[in-house]
């Protein structure tokens, strides 16, 4: 007997039931080489109706297995719509979380190394055209304009992260994101950096403080610019160097609801 | 000069900037006892105006200083209007979790012992009055009807995690919350169990086996049942015996937004 | 001026100094497939003497950058020494923590599907032949004796973690210590289970009981069975279902040191 | 019939076993204010001889409940021979992990925060006298003098952690380690700073540069200087602002085993 199949009859809907942090490796394609082999935890969940009792969890991680195909922002689309038919739902969603990696050049010496990141893909399907999410936490460094402003000499400076969430029209690289959180902290950070290369980027990021609300400013600037971004969330959160806690700064917009921000 | 105060000319207003991971001791009223001592995990957020360029992170710690009073429901409402009050806000948001302690009784020997739970509280203000938000993961068993149907003895059961997050209206004890997540679950889980206890408690799941989506269904009826939630988001993850990943549902619902679900 | 290389007068020589927490992609060899592809965190450290001021941060990250070639448990014994000789160092120690994948069938249907498990690369050079350990977490399923014992019917069971670490002389296969953990547990578990596939592990569990303490007792008898563990340490954890917390194990033992342990 | 009592034919004795990561409110005597609520996390354990099945895990978490009494150094010892005794055991462990709060004064206004650190007491008893370690991580600021020495003007600085783990002989206060780790780090960190701190904390780290080589050493040689510690390890970790990965060092030394280390 189907004991999922039965029927219910407390008449509740269930928004999401599906797995929850099944680990499976995947190629992901990147702007810059092709594509890139990663891990990946996915998060798997379709809409239940009232009158359904229970899901079908093994169908979940059978399309994982199913699908041998590198992933790209056009593939995912596909994977989630798949989903959502075979699970017999209205509607699907699927979170994607991995990290990324991007070949960087030194400022001085063009020394190359890996830095990574923290991506995801979310997607959300209710019929017609799925809604599409990149995420991206990007390790910066933030040097702060009161301290630089009111010391003699120095400033504290700290490992900030900005994350950048999009809802994307068609296709965006992971890399564009990363580009914009990168240009608008006070500095980049890298996984190699020789001695002219550390020089450089203690007196750039002197030379370019910013609190966390300028941070998450600049970043929805570019976010505002862009049009193939339809909605965002961004955040930044310095892990300050004077402090046992954290400054924090959020900024959501959602241009298909209301006119720009700030007008 | 107050580099904080100076005007900012991007015109992006900020929907939350403050304060993240800020530990303090509280003392938290609670039914049975008056109050317990515990550790909260504070992040206190205002809303920043498009022409302010940056907010005052010191005030925020200094609010959780002069604050050595109880914390309660009712008074972690008045914490939130005074922290907008003091930023200069139109809006503040404030989350403090903690370890809460609730002492239960084994279901047989009736031996005492302490079961701890990770609780929220969670408080928006946009003016008028604060929207308050409750948020409790509680610790259970889940047993599997399909496993139990299925097989000619035993049944896989599991720890599993019930979080109910209710937007409240008035009152509510965080016990009222863990009581319901405990009598809707397979079984509640103990901190001492003598040996009848232990043969109660695995009889008892059996009798009573759930899907996890079972579990937010029969949560969400007593949340619709109960007048003093005006919003909730149920969810169960159970962290499956049999695999290496969890079985997950969730349920949200508004009750101020929509006419009741399921019909 | 080379800062590092200064003299230091404080006498103190260091025992470990270098990076932590870097991620770099992999490909390690696997017992199946030849190869796959992962990511992995590493720690690398050095001694430093107590003349030096400091070591060279960032020689360690180059050295990952410059072995673009499959990682295996011997080319593992090569980067440890180059590591150990960039550095001018008398010992060097690396720790390569990645997710690691084998394809299982499942015990009825034949349904093949990938299981996660956290896998270690630890290695130790002091010159002469590095130590080499292998260590590996295995999500399994447990199954209480005693419940079974005293319940009428059903019995509590969880998930729980089995973690060994083996000193290995020549080679080993990582999955040759997964398949020690996985048979001496109550029951090994499935990223795909069909119906009667959860009918035979349910079951077999039932049929299996063993308490956290027979679980690393099962998996010392095999390590000390094994020729190539020349020392292990073994833990067991039930994430009990019944609690809200866990049953936790250990057994330690170096063979090189000691005569056979329970004599 | 009692199961654990069985006898076991298998031969092996079981280092540590007992119960992980049970959660209870404790009162923790410190050096200024007498004593401090705050919620510790238990791992504790008993060695098992070979001839026995198992332990009496309920027994653990009663001796929990049986302690209202304020925790000290000295009323811990007590806990763990006790535990050790009512486990009818030869040897027993405890760590009790917990945050623990001292109130500080900035350098310069004076104002008083509250700071928060990750605190362990740890024990080991084998008959006789008990080992007792008291371990601590401390938030620092730590200023690179590579970064200084190259740059025209600014150096990079972080967030860091010092560990100390320290075997005591009779008593010591979390405190007075506490005060080592921040007196040796190139500042130390508070909770609540105004603008003429934020200048003091700034200008003295950048007078004050050290490598994370400097950090443990500095701190090795007060532990070497103090008589009531018999055996250390400490540990720093830069979280640094210009990578996205840590630069770490260790110094471990048991002086009741060795001449004094750099001899």
């Amino acid at each position: 007997e189907d004991v999922q199949g039965r029927a219910d009859s407390r008449r509740i809907p269930i928004n999401k039931v599906g797995i929850k942090e099944v680990y499976h490796p995947v190629r992901v394609k990147d702007r810059s080489r092709g594509e890139q082999h990663t891990v990946a935890s996915f998060n798997m969940y379709v809409a239940l109706p009232h009158h359904f009792k229970g899901t079908h969890m093994s169908r979940f991680v059978e399309i994982l297995h199913g699908n041998e195909r590198e992933i790209s922002v056009e593939s995912f689309r596909e994977i989630l719509i798949e989903m959502t038919r075979r699970l017999d739902a209205q509607s699907g969603h699927i979170e994607m979380e991995f990290p990324y990696f991007v070949m960087k050049k030194a400022p001085v010496s063009g020394v190359e190394s890996l830095m990574n990141y923290k991506a995801s893909l979310i997607g959300e399907f209710h019929g017609g055209e799925p809604e599409l999410w990149l995420k991206v936490v990007v390790a910066v460094t933030s040097l702060c304009p009161c301290s630089k402003g009111i010391s003699d000499y120095g400033a504290h400076n700290q490992r900030s992260h900005i994350t950048i969430k999009a809802r994307i029209d068609g296709h965006m690289w992971l890399e564009e994101l990363i580009d914009i959180a990168e240009q608008e902290a006070s500095c980049e950070v890298y996984g190699i950096l020789k001695r002219p290369d550390e020089k450089f980027v203690t007196e750039r990021a002197y030379d370019n403080p910013k609190f966390v609300e300028d941070i998450v400013r600049d970043v929805a600037v570019r976010m505002n610019d862009e049009a193939r971004v339809l909605a965002y969330v961004v955040e930044a959160e310095n892990f300050e160097s004077i402090h046992n806690h954290s400054a924090y700064a959020l900024i959501e917009h959602n241009k298909t609801a209301e006119p720009v921000q700030g007008d």
